[in-house]
């Protein structure tokens, strides 16, 4: 089965442009160090490296290339692993023999670093092998194999080059033969989830069934016996690889309680997310039920309960963790970049298992608002942390919103979220469409021509819109198969209406967990017309989120807007919007590379006293409110932004 | 001059009588490590101390009585001294002979474990005098003799004990010889203030010029120098005395700048309120206008910009700090108890400068709200941190609020503050009044007898009232002296009118600095009634405290108000309190001791939804509201509280 889909929306080709013509040939720039750019620490802690990337440079170090020694986190090989998937993408779209020259200058840099066994670590190789595989908790040696893995298999499947596969496998069974049940291998797991998602991925593409049982043995053995970590790390004395950390609660590496059992997402944010496209990757390809039911318990736990409305996850910077249901605090959050594209990854392999359009919506939140909202319109600048209300003279004078940034940096001393962006808007042919054999379900309304190829013959699609701005869209589907297609267009959870037309006539529909299922009978083309009422929505959190109590979010379509002071005067929190204030859509090309803004009518508090606390009420004046798209926000230099208003 | 104010207000006696029957006791039975409790750590930070106390075995080690090693903070001796400054105050009021056995004990203990030259400090004593003096960012060294200096003027001043002040003289003394600008000696200070306070004490009472000389020589050369502590540390080599405090920011330790130039309040909340004290203190001492400037100036930052409505400073944990102008969150800000006593001293010394009632007024405020609800109505409970809004599922699960308890504890890991605690109540007489030779200011409507010996004769004021739950007071001022004597009575800030009589007849009145000044002639009696208008108020914080904006606090005389899910049902943030509703004070003698309750009408938000995010804005029910005063909330079990509401 090979699909191919050909995203044609300008919205996303900007974008993913930018990834081809910016992102990539920068982020190449500073794993190099050559980028002449000022690494900021994400947050005040003077034990973040931030002199240089080095990324490169301990690969040849390791590789005996360069002398030196390795500089950076445990993880610092993840960013050149990471670039390298997003190149895989960018070059399946579109060949380019400069890109791919890099490319393979990089495998063959990886493949001199590993170990002839297989290995393959640049902080081990260069520190002392005799330690590796020894304090697993901060290592993050599974972790970065996990991400040469995937990015091995991305660059296989977009270009057919055989030796990089070659490395993933020689690497995958070092583990095999260190990793498992049987006597004499260790009985353990990374710190931090992400070889699981490799392994699978190798398992898709290899079929050896040996990957699929190491994927499983990791995801079932983690947290039946929490002390693993604290055991490795009482009798280690090699380099230090994030020491310590074992320290944390065992909830912080989902360590609390065997994987079944865990009900709530606890701990770090993205190793969760990372935890859970594993496992749910492993229930669609083995079909368990039980797997599934995991899954959909932390499925619910998250966005049900412990969700911002921007699709970001992680409440407290403090181990950039979950906390509790409906704790979600919008100034001192965490809404880490790589958690919200984790949610997109566990969102596509919940698709994968049962078509549900609430996991697409899901998707298409995180998508539009938080993760995109983690780079700038330049594709050179990058948010870590992903707020909803900023004030920049906290985030610099508050130590406890250190974390909190009001403007993009360059790069970051842990800098796992730009290649991470590259890497997700490269691909985003993935996530468009759930295809089977027998059905394929729309669940992301994004211009494209696809093409896929089942047993029974070949389906095309094509979609032809403007969105995410405009509110319709035409749908050719021609059926070059031997059978009848179901093909499942999503309701999405933003309209308050739907038409369809097909070939010109206006067409009843059903909707079955939030797909409108159309049958296209083989050997025909159905043309589509998909008209969406798409109003402007306030949307009220439940009230057991205290946060956001008494207050409004905007939002229209896959867009959750806000307030910045740069339209909206300063002090942001003297503003409400009206409860009856209407609220005008207006495409604006002027700014922010051509936006859709919202105006209303407000109230702001006067700021004429001097008095900290007085007896007198405040008074208002009437005042414009105009809001812009969440993920654009903070293109306009420093300034405040708001996503909760409070509603008068 | 010799002055006695003899408390019989209903309210504070019982906290007094609290403090020597049960704080005294059972804080000696802690530091004796006896009292067969649990200590909490303060927050999440396996690093504190919680085992035991230690505080007196640390003496016993250090005199050569006893064996083993130091336990504890650097800072553990200034437990017993605070405690022994509390004994002090209480044999002030009433003598107990058990008491002074213990008092004598102690006594004799510290002098024992005070160096040949007059050096007392146990930690180093124990781990190495070696390093004395050699790492003064974290070791506490004259923080702590500073507090013996404090305890052993006040336990002199009640009973006249020639040994206490001897042993605190070779004390100052000793660092006499150590610290100053003279070639040889340290020109060098404390990473904590407190040494000054103590010095200035030790002054006022043997009025050796030396003892003011070093007070104002830690005071100005404070901040000349910031890397003071750093090159300290680089050499460094004894006993961990906070090894690695040196890394936090030079305001940390109000060493970012020379004192003079400082012109907001930076830093540690405690250690900034305490730098100022003495400051006032000095500048009261030597009349010297620029240090009541300096005075002025952080007075001004902190009460008009940086101060909760409770009187709690400190804005975050990190640091335990001040951050910046209106930023006051009230549910992760620090307001530490001991802040607040030290917002206290400082009002004290700022009214002997000058009598402004506005220092009284925040001094009032901090007594009644925050300072008074950092212990339990049993005084064998406390808080260290004094929050404006809790939920104790977030304190339990949200590590960014690990700081934040619903319950106090039976002790801390950092047990500054209960010892505080009991020497601030214990010593409450010296707040009543300021007295001076030309004119006495009633500072705290507290029912009290007092008798002031000037050098022109005796003045003798008795208030007879039921403060803080009535609304008037009789004063009787019987002026024995030779020449006519102004008292001036505080109008307080909470007062919306006042009425008031001598001899009978009513009486029109200037207010001069919040102050109505009543000449009383040389060997009259005057009997004064004073009825105040106190109304409920309603409280509105500047807008610029975002955290504010849209709610109101409510407060009724000295007290602020607040609600508990025990009285108002969980969720707290559903209710609003009505703009337009009647607020009814009503006194309640059943519950917490006693207290006046304020009862409202308000709306609650019905918590019928299940979606986290819905178009669907909240539908209300009408329920009555039950405030109960600030400072006696969590005394019901562990429950929800809010000072600030929203109103509508």
């Amino acid at each position: 089965m090979k699909n191919k889909v050909k995203i044609t929306s300008q919205f996303w080709s900007r974008y993913r442009n930018l990834v081809r013509t910016e992102m990539i040939p920068y982020q190449w720039a500073v794993l190099n160090d050559v980028a002449g750019i000022k690494i900021e620490r994400e947050r005040n802690d003077s034990s973040i490296p931030n002199e240089k990337s080095h990324a490169i440079e301990n690969f040849k170090i390791a590789a005996g290339k360069a002398k030196g020694t390795h500089y950076g986190w445990t993880f610092q090989d993840s960013d050149v692993y990471k670039w390298l998937e997003a190149v895989a993408y960018s070059l399946r779209e579109k060949m380019d023999p400069e890109l791919e020259k890099k490319a393979l200058e990089v495998i063959d840099l990886v493949a001199e670093a590993q170990e002839p066994d297989g290995y393959l670590d640049t902080f081990y190789s260069i520190l002392g092998l005799e330690w590796r595989y020894k304090r697993l908790a901060g290592s993050h040696e599974l972790y970065c194999m996990g991400h040469f893995i995937e990015a091995a298999v991305a660059y296989y499947e977009a270009t057919g080059n055989e030796k990089v596969l070659t490395v993933a496998k020689k690497c995958a069974d070092n583990i095999y033969e260190n990793f498992g049940l049987e006597e004499g291998k260790i009985h353990g797991y990374d710190g931090h989830e992400e070889i699981e998602i490799g392994l699978l991925r190798l398992y898709h593409v290899t079929t050896n069934e040996k990957y699929l049982e190491l994927a499983k043995f990791f995801l079932t053995e983690r947290g039946k016996h929490p002390n693993f970590f604290k055991e490795q790390a009482a009798v280690y004395e090699g380099p230090n690889a994030l020491n310590g950390i074992e320290d944390m609660p065992d909830t912080y590496f989902q360590n609390h309680e065997p994987v079944k059992n865990q009900t709530t997402a606890e701990g770090h944010a993205v190793r969760v997310v990372y935890m859970c496209t594993a496992l749910a990757d492993l229930a669609a390809t083995t079909g368990d039920k039980e797997l599934y039911d995991i899954c959909k318990r932390l499925w619910e736990n998250i966005t049900s309960k412990r969700m911002f409305i921007t699709g970001g996850i992680g409440s407290t910077v403090i181990g950039e963790s979950f906390t509790l249901d409906y704790d979600l605090p919008n100034d001192t959050m965490y809404c880490e970049t790589c958690a919200a594209i984790g949610l997109i990854f566990f969102a596509r392999q919940m698709l994968r298992i049962k078509p549900k359009a609430e996991y697409a919506d899901v998707m298409e939140r995180a998508l539009y608002n938080c993760a995109l909202a983690g780079m700038a319109l330049d594709g050179k600048h990058f948010f870590y942390v992903n707020p909803l209300e900023v004030n920049p003279l906290k985030s610099k004078m508050d130590p406890t919103k250190s974390h909190v940034k009001p403007v993009r940096p360059s790069w970051l001393g842990c800098a796992c979220c730009p290649p991470n962006l590259a890497r997700m808007v490269a691909s985003l042919d993935d996530y468009v469409y759930t295809v089977g054999e027998d059905a394929i379900y729309v669940n992301l309304y994004v211009a494209s021509e696809s093409c896929f190829e089942l047993s029974s013959g070949s389906i095309n699609i094509e979609q032809d819109n403007e969105f995410p701005w405009d509110d319709k869209t035409k749908i050719k589907i021609n059926n070059i198969s031997l059978k009848n297609m179901p093909v499942g267009l999503r309701y999405p959870y933003w309209a308050d209406g739907l038409e369809l037309s097909i070939n010109g006539k206006t067409q009843d529909y059903e909707i079955k967990a939030g797909y409108i299922l159309i049958d296209v009978p083989a050997y025909t083309e159905f043309n589509l017309e998909l008209s969406f009422d798409v109003k402007i929505r306030r949307y009220y959190a439940n009230p057991a989120v205290s946060d956001d109590v008494g207050k409004v979010a905007v939002g229209r379509g896959p867009f959750i807007y806000c307030l910045e002071s740069v339209d909206n005067g300063e002090m942001l929190q003297c503003i409400e919007l009206l409860k009856d204030s209407k609220l005008e859509y207006k495409w604006n090309p002027e700014i922010l590379n051509g936006v859709g803004i919202i105006e209303g009518n407000g109230k702001r508090i006067n700021t004429t006293k001097d008095e900290l606390y007085s007896v007198t009420s405040y008074s208002y004046t009437d005042t414009k409110l105009k809001f812009i798209p969440y993920y654009a926000w903070a293109n306009r230099g420093e300034n405040e932004m708001m996503v909760w208003v409070r509603e008068s």
